[in-house]
């Protein structure tokens, strides 16, 4: 039996679906920001409903999952059409064309893939070293790595943004996918080097980037939740910021 | 000074170039498959004219390049614009819509997304475990990965391959991005584990998906060539296979 999922069946109904910006989702993963955070960023800061959904027993839902993997989103739009997504880049893919973040053609559309692309690239390198056990090799791994490709991205997206003006934007003047993925790798690097790598005087168009996120109020209302508060903690108990 | 590939005043020549088929591309990488594989597939399978530039000096030319990394397309129209990009995801999706690889409607690429972002993620794994220097911690790691997370996803694969008619496609009944990333994963994953994963009896239609990519005649003819020969031995002697 086809996964609903990927069902061609559901093609029109999830085409509908996909233009419709009152719909109801669900989040499920797990209670801390990790890979759902861009998700929730996403959600919170366009104004749409939604809840978390944390699985005490992911391990019984895991087989019924596309990929045996979260997050999933599940839809439901005010006609009651319900659509899932597996994978957080689909998934942000997906939320970014539904909620005006991915550009309006291919030029802009190219240019947040890029930078896109490069934070990926940066988040990639940042776990490689994350997930390593021994501790002097994690500590030799980390440094190399903020030395290298880290500090190399810092250096280009503060040039880059610096050219577009320092507005606190990639693309022209509006928020897209590019600003929430660097916003978020902001803090994911300041958590490692503190202000030697990113600070207001070292790359100001950098930390424009994440004040400008962090003012969007739908988004700031979200992170004021006990809900947000909760994931942040679990996140601290896991990397330590 | 605004780095020419990231300047907004070329919208409209990008725009404009993006729709044109007839264009001449230039692929600028190492000499080998690696990051630069799947574009040079997308030109060939699509009939596009590419050349490859291998810079002998890239040390050189990394200050100019917008991340300091390669691949970098250059693509110049026949009406004579010349555009760049950057970041082998941002090169892939852009020759993806050009030469409609990236499905007709948002139900299609969000599951092209879908089963790409999957493809990354083992490529990632793949990628944790090639770069350990200790043979021991390799060997080790190697062997979590293919019995952890990579035989999770050929088992989903093949399902939802074989939910689709194991057609060779993952979605309807033509080539998509898709199947380009995957046909790509099974030959490194075979490079790795022989038949063990993947084989003709174990999983038929991802087999199907690999023998379909190959059957594009103009794909075969750019594998034909000494060129792309060359690029193989520099894989062969990195990797092993």
């Amino acid at each position: 039996m086809v996964h609903a999922f990927f069902d061609p069946a559901q093609a029109a109904a999830f085409n509908a679906a996909a233009s419709k910006k009152d719909s109801q989702f669900e989040v499920r993963y797990f209670p801390l920001h990790g890979l759902g955070n861009i998700t929730r960023m996403l959600l919170a800061s366009s104004g749409a409903k939604f809840t978390n959904f944390n699985p005490e027993d992911w391990a019984a839902l895991k087989p019924e999952a596309p990929f045996g993997v979260m997050p999933l989103l599940k839809e439901t739009t005010s006609d009651g059409t319900v659509i899932q997504i597996a994978e957080s880049d689909a998934i942000e893919r997906y939320l970014s064309k539904k909620f005006g973040y991915y550009g309006d053609n291919i030029f802009e559309e190219t240019l947040i893939d890029t930078f896109v692309s490069s934070d990926n690239d940066i988040m990639n390198k940042i776990f490689g070293f994350i997930m390593l056990k021994d501790a002097e090799q994690k500590a030799e791994a980390k440094e190399k790595a903020l030395q290298g490709p880290v500090a190399n991205w810092v250096k280009n997206h503060e040039l880059h943004l610096q050219n577009n003006g320092a507005n606190g934007h990639y693309v022209g003047n509006k928020h897209t996918l590019a600003d929430f993925k660097t916003a978020q790798l902001i803090s994911i690097i300041q958590g490692f080097s503190g202000e030697d790598l990113i600070s207001e005087k070292l790359t100001p168009a950098l930390i424009k980037v994440r004040a400008t996120v962090d003012k969007i109020p739908s988004l700031a209302a979200w992170r004021a939740t006990d809900e947000w508060k909760a994931f942040a903690d679990r996140n601290k108990a896991a990397l330590g910021f």
